[in-house]
């Protein structure tokens, strides 16, 4: 395999106008925030309007998975190669300034621009399941039933390569002008993470099937993460 | 102020085509949800591709504001009254089949169409400002220093109407197929919520401001809080 370069590819739409100093190209941090969500906004042009849609999504290498059903029409369309422009975001924490204007969030963002390709070797459909129930819960894809015939024929892989991009990540206390800071109102960050509940076992479940450790004690997402 | 319907829009563009029975067009239901979540993926073509950006929103009644540096080329492009999408989704947790296809999500989205419009009133301004602020933090709006001349001059709102759109909704229990209910493989829920840290007071602060009760105690957004 061909080795990646280490950012992702600068171009005039991935070029950071606004708080260049939150932005960055950097691959390995870009991809570590693409592993640590589990949606993806997907956007795309139809009929004059831009589309967005949620879409789970994995990664493999420099290439990122997208899927859904065979015949869903925003799914074919992507498949068609249209301009698609893939924006995960993770959300950190929420940032209490002194001045209304100032509030703000914590958050690493990933917007991604690139082309879809339909999936149509059956080994790649496999791996790409595999890294989608793998992504969701860290070691599923050993326990689950593959997918067979009628599945590939149901579910539609899409790959976007993981190329033009960038990052921009917020972190820290808020910044609030010189003339407030002698206010006296608290300002600070709740720092906030996707956490698990308690698993649900499905009611249809035989008895004597033990809940596996990945839903049992499923990690926080987030930086906030306690 | 005239009575809204109590349902979204249905249209062309909005009407749900697969799993319908997961759709609806209930507004005060879309409308939980826009309050629920604390960020919105914003779409919207521009030099031929769709564009998503994550931004922070707020409801006031029938209206989204969203806000933003006033000199952001993203913002002032939604100014213009393009076309705009905005999605904004809740995951309330990881769905674990015994068959990797059926693996999915249980979310709540809503996904609405319109054309977003600059705010200039001053007053309108100030509104969609408290209604950001008590929408992050729930009685922030009464803490916080209001917008001045300066932060009006600095930050945009713009308004879209809570008017075309549609919601989809999955809970419970995976769908397995017949053939798989007898396989000896977990399968069921892991619940989700964005869960709260403790907070994190700005290093900068004066000594003797408390944390007010809603940082201090802020509320697990999520139906997989426990």
């Amino acid at each position: 395999m061909p080795e990646q370069p280490s950012t992702l590819a600068r171009t005039e739409r991935t070029t950071l106008r606004r708080k260049r100093e939150r932005g960055s190209y950097d691959r390995a941090a870009a991809c570590a925030v693409l592993d640590e969500a589990l949606v993806a906004h997907v956007g795309f042009e139809l009929d004059g309007t831009a589309h967005v849609l949620p879409m789970v999504h994995a990664r493999v290498g420099d290439v990122l998975y997208l899927h859904g059903a065979a015949g869903n029409r925003m799914l074919r369309r992507l498949a068609d190669g249209v301009p698609v422009c893939v924006t995960v975001t993770l959300v950190d924490g929420i940032v209490l300034a002194r001045a209304a204007a100032h509030h703000s969030l914590n958050y690493r963002c990933v917007v991604l621009y690139g082309r879809a390709e339909r999936v149509t070797d059956p080994a790649e459909v496999d791996r790409a399941s595999a890294a989608l129930l793998d992504h969701m819960a860290p070691g599923r894809a050993g326990d689950a039933r593959p997918p067979d015939e009628a599945d590939r024929r149901r579910t539609m892989f899409v790959r976007i390569p993981i190329g033009e991009g960038s990052l921009k990540v917020r972190t820290g206390p808020p910044l609030d002008e010189e003339q407030d800071m002698g206010l006296d109102v608290w300002a600070g960050v709740v720092p906030l993470s996707l956490a698990a509940g308690p698993p649900q076992t499905d009611p249809a479940l035989g008895r004597g099937v033990a809940v596996p450790a990945y839903a049992a004690a499923y990690p926080r997402r987030g930086a906030g993460r306690a």
